[in-house]
């Protein structure tokens, strides 16, 4: 059994959970679901696009900067492997 | 949500998984079925007991030295409510 540990980190795996069930999404929705600091957000964020998981937009609406934040095909693929694994796991303490 | 980090470190989350299916376990039955280095297991098994979440009992069989681990009631119980967690996140992907 192989965790992955991009997405085995707790606060990850939840930015990926989060990502994966909202899709685009901007920094505020997820700061407002997640309990985190800014900067501990933006930390983990920065590991995620680096791997290539998280795609970063950034544009301006009525003047105002706004970033939102989608997880890539790629990034979608990673995080149901590891769901994937994690109910394997699950389904091996019911046997 | 909450991750307990002792419980959801990826190797530990192994050992927990292991124990909490197998209940007393020697060394070698987790060496085997874990595939990580000794000295690795030690340290993770070590970091569970400080925590008093697994119980070692070393004794003589056939004037061997035999160590054997098991889950205590907290370890039990801390691996449970884990699962419950990871559970949720799960069912509400599905949402």
């Amino acid at each position: 059994m192989e965790f992955d540990k991009l997405v085995h980190q707790p606060t990850r795996l939840q930015i990926f959970a989060y990502l994966y069930q909202h899709g685009e999404t901007p920094f505020s929705g997820l700061r407002a679901d997640l309990d985190i600091t800014e900067g501990n957000l933006s930390s983990h964020i920065q590991k995620m696009e680096d791997a290539g998981a998280v795609r970063v937009e950034k544009e301006f609406v009525d003047r105002k900067p706004r970033t939102t934040y989608q997880l890539t095909d790629d990034g979608h693929e990673k995080f149901e492997e590891h769901i994937g694994t994690l109910e394997s796991l699950i389904e091996r303490l019911g046997e």
